[in-house]
């Protein structure tokens, strides 16, 4: 497998075709609707935010799942219909209605996704005017257009194609994504789409999901706040052969090929987090179990404070000590702790390294992209997470917004 | 009880001399050492970090507080003497064995604090040198000079004295604190000394000052980082009279007495927050218990959203909500939660009240200090906490510091 790069051509993936148009739904002459038409055979798994103030598009779009299989997707921009009340639920199911006649499919085929303001209203007259020309509009070439129109405030789309050999058939991956980090839950926020020509049941499709969103998606953080409208959905268009976990190598293969698509665009949403100027990756091993890892990993990609200084390019390990001693590890011996950035052994034994050099750590937080490595001394799980820096423009971004 | 302030003149305590001095610890001309000492019938109590990267002088001040009653507390600024291994343990260990030579009475009657930079040496030579001239300007009105000593980045001392009427006795109570909020575990962080001149049994005195501070010190919060010294000590000095919880009333209006000492000491901490530009309280109700009224109230407090927001003046309601949704309320029903800005009800049934009018919300939000409140409408819990905003000086002081 090659590495996944944004800007290589985006392959078309039989079974699925997708549109994007202008309908100017929150401002004029921007891409901000956007349908994928499934084949018939599709099947379809999704994840959605755990928040419990649910968007009524997440609300409707979980139903919907449920009652059958999908026929399509909408997807629109400018207003999150979030916060919106019992009027925001009559909103979404207009919209589904509408999409399910134009597509002669029941409105319950339709899954709805919404992302923008959150609290105002989605106006339903420029979705249902554009929906003649969107649905015209659906080709299996379409996705480029679409990476571009579920953008909102990222600076780019994030886009990739795999190829994944199973048995003798080539079998495509395409994804697309938005959200520039977790950061904005009131431009609610990450959305991503990802369609396989494979036919998959909906049960392994569900579960092969949740697994790669967990080892993906669920490991980025900007700073910790959770959106209201977060979505990962997964298309099986059924075009090609069959897959399930019992072909083995295949599986697994496909499984891998899935999770590198997810991490790439998982990635892209950290690299592009509003205010980003550094891509951070913390490892933390040697942990008694998976959960404490995550929780120590976690507490160093919240810090504000450790986030400010890999802004300045400083390398604060106190910081980053503090942060692992109030990440709630029961019974932590400090003298076990180890760190390094990069491959400079900064902390031992719970203080720093005879042999660091100040210097050294800041060559390394200098660079653009760099890992944060902890060592906890307890056992042997391991986790890794993708963060970001905090800058000034994060508190100009998010300052200014709605101003 | 008259409303506290800072600027009003402190009160000697009765059995309480203070001191303090500029030793040359990290920086030349600054009073950089302040000292205790403790009548003989002193009784004292202290509540430390849960950090588990806890500094030498923390671990020291714990264990010396288990051997006996306290006949003294050494307290320095510019090296907090954190993630300094043996070698910090042994010179936190040579500052009390100096003092209590000094003094008069065994190492283990004195209990160190440090405050300063994380992971470097705190150089005893400075302090063994000023120690006689330390002793030398022991005096009972050294509070408010002390209250500089003590600190750091802050931008104002903070303290304040109460007199409570005990029986025909008229008792004081002052408190210096010093912090710019918890943020800043390299700067670590949070110290407060208080005394009075009553005589309380360690017993009691421990479990009041665990009471008071779990409703104040404990409910303040900048950015949600822990320090590795954060300790708040209340001395008892046993020149008056005696006092138990068997005085009821008396022992009552103590706790109030102190309460609002250590409360007005917390929230200074946080006005002075660094880069503050607003004060804003968070009140929860109409909660399930007081646990998940404290999660909703942090994740609120803690969010990076809602405090850029807070720093814009923006009533930015819908990542309030978000906040809400994310704190893992167990069944949380939307439909039920409200939320005000002050007096102005901003969300009713989950969504937008229809009468609130944005330019209230402005209204509101453009003052330096004000409250959201949350009603949950799961039962009466209730806790409020205080915060402040996140400014383009958080960042600029925490990514500039070090270099």
């Amino acid at each position: 497998m090659s590495e996944p790069a944004d800007g290589e051509a985006l392959l078309a993936v039989p079974g699925i075709e997708v549109a994007a148009v202008a309908a100017g739904i929150r401002k004029p002459d921007r891409l901000d609707l956007t349908l994928l038409r499934l084949a018939p055979a599709a099947t379809c798994a999704a994840v959605f935010t755990r928040n419990a103030f649910q968007a009524a598009p997440v609300v409707l779009a979980r139903r919907h799942l449920q009652a059958g299989p999908p026929r399509a997707l909408l997807i629109n921009t400018g207003y999150a219909n979030a916060g919106t009340g019992p009027e925001g639920a009559e909103v979404a199911a207009t919209l589904c209605a509408a999409a399910g006649k134009a597509l002669d499919v029941p409105a319950a085929a339709v899954l709805p996704f919404s992302t923008g303001v959150i609290g105002e209203s989605l106006p339903t007259g420029p979705v249902l005017a554009a929906l003649p020309g969107l649905v015209a509009a659906l080709r299996p070439d379409g996705w480029a257009r679409a990476a571009q129109a579920i953008c909102t405030t990222d600076t780019r789309p994030k886009a990739i194609s795999r190829r994944v050999r199973i048995g003798g058939y080539e079998a495509t991956i395409t994804g697309i994504a938005k959200g520039a980090g977790m950061i904005r839950p009131d431009m609610a926020t990450m959305l991503a789409f990802i369609g396989t020509d494979l036919a998959i049941a909906p049960g392994p499709l569900a579960e092969l999901l949740r697994e790669t969103v967990d080892r993906s998606f669920n490991r980025i953080t900007v700073d910790g706040d959770t959106s209201t409208n977060d979505a990962v959905c997964l298309v099986a268009s059924g075009a090609g052969p069959a897959l399930s976990p019992a072909a083995g190598d295949d599986w697994a293969r496909f499984g891998e090929a899935l999770q590198a698509v997810c991490l790439h665009l998982a990635q892209a949403i950290v690299r592009d987090g509003e205010g980003a100027t550094r891509f951070v990756e913390i490892v933390v091993e040697d942990a008694a179990d998976a959960r404490e890892a995550r929780a120590v990993a976690d507490a160093i990609a919240h810090s504000p404070l450790v986030k400010t200084a890999c802004f300045a390019g400083d390398p604060n390990w106190g910081r980053i000590l503090a942060a692992v001693g109030r990440a709630g590890v029961e019974g932590l011996d400090i003298s076990r702790v180890r760190l390094w950035l990069d491959e400079v052994v900064v902390v031992t034994g719970g203080g720093r390294d005879p042999a660091y050099r100040e210097a050294d750590g800041q060559r390394v937080c200098a660079q653009s992209a760099y890992t944060i490595r902890v060592a906890l001394g307890r056992g042997t799980a391991a986790v890794a997470v993708w963060t970001c820096d905090l800058s000034y423009d994060y508190v100009r971004i998010n300052a200014d917004y709605r101003t």
